[in-house]
């Protein structure tokens, strides 16, 4: 089976909102209460930050177990991985995700600013200035026969679909409203002319979307 | 993580059953239709028998994909690998799956008549006239810190049932009835003084059950 681009676990609002406004250090999705979009994720059994025992190994586990399955590299946006925008005002800024981040795969870090790359654990972070092609071909090559994950946020997200580079996407939408912020799309049926669309309603209250190319 | 005991995409008719009657070599599900029980998970991409690209990457695929995620060896009865009871007549049957079996670990199948272990492809078959406490500890062993799957067919999953050693199930259930033959449950609530119980319904007809341990 020939490698798939895959955007894994990604959570919206009703409104399809994948962030809040105001983004910062204290606010990563700014005014959204991340707790609202990925609740169920964190769960979940293989919630993939979860440091204590215990969990559900419902559905919704099913969607938390496959997003390291089978995925060689990732590639984000700047603004998934911290903060800061504009120029490095130092290196200090590691990500939020402390000594071992949960990727264990290389990590391509889109944005205008590349920097030296960066090893934490199973982690490393490469910073790219490129387009969605040419960092997806570094991806691949990196992931060495593996999937490559489009980890986000929207505006990356957003890229790779305008590009026409995503095969399967996962998207958890939550039962709330934002009105403003980070906007994935005005809704899913946008996409239904290239992909398919599967609508899998859970116990948690999110109702899955799971798209995959026609 | 503590390595699972787990049985993975089990089908079985809305009545329960998981084969008919009159199992043989030309049927090895009996009366029943395999294609009734498990046509949803022929259909995915990630079919552990699929040999063309191809197939559906909905909900149904996230079933068929967990179905070797974390696994390191199988437990199966022995009328799961082949359609002769009694006494082997001779060491020629070596199981359904031709010279790459779909397991690619090692396979502890259930018996009371013990014959040498056979290596096809990356799958080793192991004979074992055992308790399922036995084979269990056998097969953790073997598999080196993942899970273990119990594999089927009914009576075998009774077994680790009614011993208590089943930590995850995944069944489906399709919406034909068989009348008679291999019977898993009356009615999964049976099994909710033990275990959650979410059901999932899938647009290809069937629906998922997925249990684990309260």
């Amino acid at each position: 089976m020939p490698p798939l681009v895959r955007v894994q676990n990604f959570g919206v609002s009703a409104d399809g909102f994948g962030a809040g406004e105001g983004q910062s250090l204290d606010h990563p999705f700014g005014h959204a209460d991340p707790g609202a979009l990925l609740g169920w994720a964190v769960a979940t059994a293989h919630w993939v930050n979860r440091s204590e025992p215990g969990g559900s190994y419902g559905l919704d586990d099913y969607f938390t177990r496959d997003f390291a399955r089978n995925i060689g590299a990732e590639i984000m946006g700047r603004n998934k991985f911290g903060p800061q925008r504009g120029p490095w005002q130092d290196h200090s800024w590691e990500g939020w995700w402390g000594a071992e981040p949960p990727f264990r795969t290389p990590v391509f870090v889109l944005t205008h600013h590349p920097r030296p790359s960066i090893t934490l654990g199973q982690t490393t972070f490469h910073f790219l200035d490129a387009t969605p092609r040419e960092a997806l071909d570094r991806a691949l090559e990196a992931a060495d026969g593996q999937d490559v994950r489009i980890g986000g946020g929207v505006h990356t997200v957003r890229e790779f679909l305008d590009a026409d580079l995503i095969d399967t996407m996962h998207v958890s939408v939550a039962p709330v409203e934002l009105g403003s912020g980070e906007r994935l799309w005005s809704s899913p049926d946008e996409l239904t002319d290239r992909f398919h669309l599967e609508r899998v309603p859970s116990a948690s209250g999110v109702t899955h979307h799971l798209f995959w190319r026609r």
